[in-house]
């Protein structure tokens, strides 16, 4: 059996849990945020078993991975200007980091 | 050393936290939510030693594990009924799912 | 690859997150508190290579070691005092726990 611990973006988590979902894995939650530079993310524990690792870690990389997306700037509004109208930018987002451990022993009582 | 990651129900929390800590064990909690339809847990984590891992799990199976217990659905209420009293429906509650990992080091500071 | 949980206090998190990032480690934060006595901590992920873990389990001592802290009891004012001082008391502050688990695979998407 094995621990995944996957950190992914607040805004890709509810699709991977539903993906997940569909193919019988379940996931735990834990709040977490980034360091530094990575708000808004969320951490997922999913016990696996050996020959499925592959296929979540598919999962996750299809839904989560780094990619271009638009955000408008708003906070960048220029007060002079009455008729802002903000010009979408073009940023990185989502991504996932999963590290996989080895479980020693599983119990469910 | 075992790290152990336990995820059980927040209504067992407390009652487990003082079962170990009379056994002299400390725990870490995390907030933790089920991915979909086990709301409402926490995770442990609890360093070990190998031979103590038998009995903390069993602590656990003795507080956590799953069994029936007794609700009122008030969110099932017949607005049409004045005199509405909630039949106890007996449901399943608690249950524990515990991931034993080995420790390569531990280190306190 | 491993895989560090650290187990330190709110009022050292951010120093040690700085003094991480200033060497280039980062880490995730999850949200904690103790199981009973130790209050306000937070759990950090960091995952290192194997020849990295001795750097950052120093950086995590040289920062959060318990050691000698004053606090002002605020909370023990005498009611019947009107000119109360409060004498700052020595306590122990900080402590670190550091559980090094080794990776089986490590994926970034
Ligand atoms: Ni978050
Ligand atoms: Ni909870
Ligand atoms: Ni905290």
């Amino acid at each position: 059996m094995l621990l995944l611990i996957a950190v992914v973006q607040d805004q890709d988590v509810n699709r991977l849990l539903t993906a997940l979902l569909e193919k019988g894995y379940r996931a735990t939650k834990l709040a977490s945020t980034g360091g530094f530079l990575r708000q808004g993310n969320t951490t997922l524990l999913i016990g696996v078993q050996e020959e499925q690792a592959e296929e979540v870690n598919s999962i996750i990389k299809g839904i989560c991975r780094t990619r271009k997306g638009l955000v408008s700037p708003m906070t960048a509004v220029d007060q002079t200007l009455n008729t802002y109208i903000p010009t979408p930018v073009e940023v990185e987002v989502g991504g996932a980091t999963v590290f996989t451990l080895k479980v020693e022993s599983f119990e469910k009582f």
